[in-house]
């Protein structure tokens, strides 16, 4: 078979999306989330009247100089002043009009960027914030670090693993998955099979002078962008070539991308030089194992490869029986040629990937009607290509109306809302999108991204992907080991087979040394292909037919092969299983998280913002703080008895005996998304502060940690809590 | 400073514990689980019967040697037939002595080797059930698989993820630790810092035709242990050569093993080609960061150096207060030559180190008193070099008889003992052995290693060493960013420091180009260095001194430095922090567990014997099983029900409705180490079997999951629940 010719597999994607202020960039690879994806590039809207006005600005500008000429002319042929004059007077006015049109483009254009400098703004602050807690760190920091690479400081290394600890819970313990722990280092025939070493690739080009790289679409977005917001003599007709460039060039052949990038002028940005022409660099790290050099190896793309590759013994280990579904947690690595977008696109990232495996003859799910009755803003392919806008749906409606494929890929859609929501995901700015036609791969049913929006724009962070028997099928053929399943029948079936017998002495004849390839080809044919040849043949004689491996047309003579359906009894069927798999990219979907959960509020004084993260407690990364209100000996003493009954009880927190004002402790464990604060201000009883509503109850010391330790675990809500202790007021005291 | 010619920091370890069968072969590095550890070479004790009948076994092949030659003698010289008879009958029976001697020492040396035999059969049973039962699996074993890169499959994968959650709960939380999460890909300024880019290697040597490689030390240890086992014919001196050369081989120089695989005539095992001369191989993963090619980075071999290169920010998190631990889990990365040992010794792991930080001066811990109680076996150097055993030591008295150098040192062994036996770890084959000075770095102040008794011998799996302030010291030198703490005095205090002035002109005029070298050297002296050669000069007028960037003695005169020391008002202290690292080898403990747990018992019917890991519920993959007791819908409904309770409070467990017969079940379940299983038998009751007792209650349907998860999550124990409900016997359908 030679899919990679006849099919584009990391087929691009033009985005159609007019509603969006950005739109995403993505290839197709074997998995989602296997590859760069969503770099947003900023898709202004061509609204009629920046249209109108760059129609005006530019007639105003062609009158401009038509009346400079005249004024000019007037005074070569010594017109009479009052001639002169008032073709003068008639070019300022004008020179005024033009003027008044320029400013009016100029705000309609930088209006258009508000938004964008208000996210900026807001970014800014949640990335200050998470960056002077320690949320994140830049790796290697006293070294001047290395884009693309971050450490996850305490709180953020805490928060993940909440999330991860849920992931866990929410989906491999209560649906029974098979969790799986596979090396980062992976033997270069596996990611041969998977189409990894030949297409995971961006498209790069070098300064000719001093070689430093770009990504070669990075660089004709930025100018295309930046021509649209900053120049304002750019007819109408230009502006909107650029805008359709922009939304086009993400299905650029590098030819094409090297034609624009030459047409257009562009240089290296840091020095001007010439650019190289756009060619393919393959995004995975490259090492070699063992100590000879000679086994070439990389560091996985993805986490899905090491799942595909045991589906046998994870078959055997299941009962041999459908379905069932493996998981993979772990890091994936890509070696980005110009990071940009902060946390959102790093060269090391945390996966969590599902392969659930199903008959595809059946996608139907017991567990559905569970999720059925979710509703949640999706945007099918066709309100896409419409230019509508994502709309609440019913899961149970979407998969019944066929707008979802099947049950199965219902069912995880449903399950991904629950989850991320539950993480305190925002829910009006989460939306599934379904992947348009030229999205998705050939081979892929339906794909679905949870998107999150963030300042950076809608942000694919879960991708949902029904991917039939491709994976299963790419390593069987490569490693000869079959990547089946059966279904046992009751008793035996007649079945009808296609028979595809090439006459080999005839072949040889007409081909010679291609008669290997063409009898492929001829093997390889699915039913319809053959009954269609089969037709043909007997009607015509012969028939053209297209031989990948060799890249032409041969003509197939009715002599040369014999093409029947036999009845056969079978006793059971053996097939490859289609495989439906949700990919997370946990740490994009932490910093969006971060953003959802990030407000200021003002200071009691009113003289200043503080800053909080409302974390669900679930995944909070402290649970609880504990104070002594003063320095004292007893107020410290009792302080650590609670620590140490939290600690046993699994609750994280912090004890914090600095001598700092109340309000201030409060205020800096708002900032770290603290929901609970115990404050020991006498010797038998407590307060225990909720962040967001600032409410504080009181409660013995022997039952603080346990109070905060049922809420902490979602157990019981702060309702319940505030419904059975007496209330505290110490506003005094407070913030 | 120079560093790393001055000091041998990757020392090698010369065993000299004569109790042990397996001696550890490790180098130093950076931290103690930084390197390849622990490769078990057998060093077979050289006992007094040994020794004899080699001695006794060349002397009479002497005898027959010269007996034979008589025999001739007579022959040749026609003797009387009765002389000649007489001496071949003396032949006979030196002949018949001889090969009683050979037989008795044939049965020595293999005695001493049958435990081996038996630990092998016991690994070969415990590995193959871990292999059946998917706890791993060879990772890309339908590609043939890559040498040391094993997949956790689903049970194995589970008891992973419980042991880390409880190495998480454990440590981090009930120590307040700053967890971190820092990428595996690291450049290579961070690791030529830690000394890992020049001296992370071991010796390597290629076939000379085929260009295969091997571990030098590897071969020629077997060349030894093969002639110690098979050859009787060598000398008693010969066999007293080749165990000196297995004890004392780890110590040697590129050259000095070189030298011996020639002297021994060693070729390639498969080949028999000549070797090349051994040659250091770095065993770091190498990769190029970015497009360019131009950043050269790897895959870290360790995941303490991200901590290190943190701790400023780390520092001032914890509000600039000492001590303070940080911790990080994930994955390391060696490259090794040829691995060995099955799971003990793979190219991909995971490890989990803990830097902990405290000042020099202050290593007390205050919450040592909770440790001091404990007695566990420990092997003092003492005890290592007088030929004595391990032996039982209560904590407490080992810190304060100055066995273990410090108390935080001592807390965390405690910590580290309790962490290993609540895990399942056998107490009486768990032992902490401490370094011998030459196995320790320079820098090091004490460590001592977890090491626990596993088929592969005494296997270190933890280790836990006081590193002063090594690493800190490294990357401020090399990243020019201090990386200190502060003490600030309550008030100022006048101390004394040590000035060294060189004399630029007259060491320039004596120097000339080296004079930079020269000045840097004396700069770099330490106060006891520089006491030295000021009482010198003082004496004699000049001293040799070593300048190491030169790596040569010059000869300092009295007016070309002056040293003296000055009182100065201090107001604080500025000071690198020591660190205390514990560092984990998850991979390695997770193996040990297996065999610690594992165990055979007999079927009911006798016939077979069954497998069973004993693993506590703690660790256990899977907590409960649920089997309706005969396949009817009713009992499958109830079995569905519990399933979905046990899954809301988080218990694993898997059900079971094939009809296999509830004994096979059970024995299933056994082989997998789950600890509980209901079995639904009525549509109002269930019975919980217990594994290890094959005890079992009957509870109400309602309370069987709440039941579970109580004695799963150790609220409860089996005794407890064994006294509260009421017993069943079920017998004839059990097993």
């Amino acid at each position: 078979m030679c899919k990679w010719n006849q099919h584009r597999i990391f087929s691009t994607f033009v985005s159609l999306r007019r509603q969006q202020i950005y739109s995403v960039r993505r290839f197709q690879t074997t998995t989602t989330l296997g590859k760069p994806i969503s770099i947003a590039s900023i898709q202004i809207p061509m609204d009629a009247t920046e249209q109108s006005l760059r129609q005006s600005l530019s007639e105003k500008s062609s009158s401009v100089e038509a009346q400079g000429n005249a004024v000019r002319a007037l005074k070569a042929s010594r017109a009479a002043k009052p001639d002169i004059d008032a073709a003068i007077e008639l070019l300022n006015k004008l020179k005024l009009e033009k003027s008044a049109v320029e400013k009016e483009l100029q705000s309609t254009i930088s209006g258009s960027g508000n938004g964008s400098l208000n996210r900026e703004a807001f970014r800014k602050a949640v990335v200050n914030t998470l960056e002077r807690r320690l949320f994140y760190i830049p790796s290697f920091k006293i070294y001047s670090g290395v884009a693309g690479l971050f450490d996850y400081g305490p709180p953020g290394c805490a928060i993940k693993s909440n999330v991860l600890s849920f992931w866990r819970q929410h989906f491999i313990l209560e649906e029974n998955m098979l969790e799986v722990d596979c090396p980062c280092v992976t033997p270069e025939v596996v990611l041969k099979a998977s189409g990894h070493v030949d297409k995971f690739t961006d498209l790069m080009v070098k300064d000719e002078k001093t070689g430093t790289c770009y990504r070669a679409d990075h660089l004709l977005k930025d100018y295309c962008t930046e021509k649209l917001e900053k120049d304002l003599t750019i007819s109408a007709d230009k502006a909107a070539e650029l805008k359709d460039v922009l939304a086009v060039m993400e299905d650029f052949s590098p030819e094409q991308l090297g034609a624009k990038i030459k047409e257009y002028g562009i240089t290296a940005p840091d020095t001007k030089n010439p650019l190289s022409d756009p060619y393919p660099f393959n995004l995975m790290f490259q090492t070699s194992i063992g100590p000879s050099g000679l086994i070439p190896g990389y560091m996985r793309p993805e986490t899905a490869q090491g799942i595909f590759v045991n589906f046998k013994d994870l078959y055997y280990y299941n009962g041999r029986k459908l379905p069932f579904a493996a998981a993979q947690i772990g890091q994936a690595f890509r070696n980005e040629i110009s990071p940009r977008q902060g946390l959102l696109r790093v060269r090391e990232f945390t996966l969590a990937e599902i392969e659930h495996f199903v008959d595809p003859e059946n996608k139907s799910h017991p567990k559905f009607p569970d999720v059925a009755k979710l509703e949640f803003l999706m945007f099918p392919r066709e309100e896409q290509m419409s230019g509508q806008s994502a709309k609440k749906l019913c899961l149970g409606e979407a998969v019944a109306t066929g707008t979802v494929n099947n049950e199965t890929l219902g069912y995880f859609i449903g399950r991904v809302y629950l989850f991320l929501t539950r993480l305190g995901i925002d829910k009006e700015r989460l939306r599934f999108r379904q992947h348009l036609a030229n999205e998705m791969a050939h081979y892929a049913a339906d794909c679905w991204d949870a998107e999150i929006e963030s300042s950076y724009g809608w942000i694919e962070c879960v991708g949902i992907a029904d991917r039939s028997a491709y994976d299963l099928r790419a390593h069987s053929d490569k490693s000869g080991v079959p990547l089946v399943a059966e279904e046992k029948f009751a008793e035996p079936k007649e079945v009808e087979k296609l028979v595809i017998t090439p006459v080999k002495k005839e072949l040889g004849l007409a081909f010679k040394g291609n008669q290997k390839n063409v009898v492929e080809s001829l093997e390889a044919m699915n039913e319809e292909e053959a009954m269609e040849m089969k037709a043909t043949l007997e009607s015509k004689g012969e028939v053209e037919f297209f031989v990948c491996t060799l890249k032409k047309n041969v003509t197939i003579k009715k002599n040369m092969v014999s093409i029947s359906k036999e009845k056969k009894k079978e006793h059971q069927r053996v097939f490859t299983p289609s495989v439906i798999e949700p990919s997370f990219g946990i740490g994009r979907i932490i910093y969006c998280l971060y953003e959802h959960c990030f407000s200021t509020r003002p200071s009691k004084a009113g003289d200043e913002q503080l800053n909080v993260f409302r974390f669900p407690p679930l995944v909070a990364p402290i649970k609880c703080t504990v104070f002594p209100l003063v320095q004292n000996q007893q107020f410290e003493e009792a302080a650590k008895v609670i620590s140490k009954e939290l600690a046993s009880v699994g609750i994280s927190h912090k004890i914090d005996i600095t001598g700092t004002s109340i309000g201030k402790r409060y205020a800096r464990t708002d900032e770290l998304g603290v929901p609970f604060a115990i404050t020991v201000d006498s010797e038998t009883s407590v307060t225990i502060r909720e962040r967001d509503s600032k409410d504080q109850i009181r409660v013995s010391l022997k039952e603080a940690a346990s109070v905060v330790s049922s809420v902490a675990e979602g157990k019981m809500t702060w309702q319940d809590v505030w419904a059975s202790f007496p209330h505290h007021s110490s506003a005094a005291l407070d913030e």
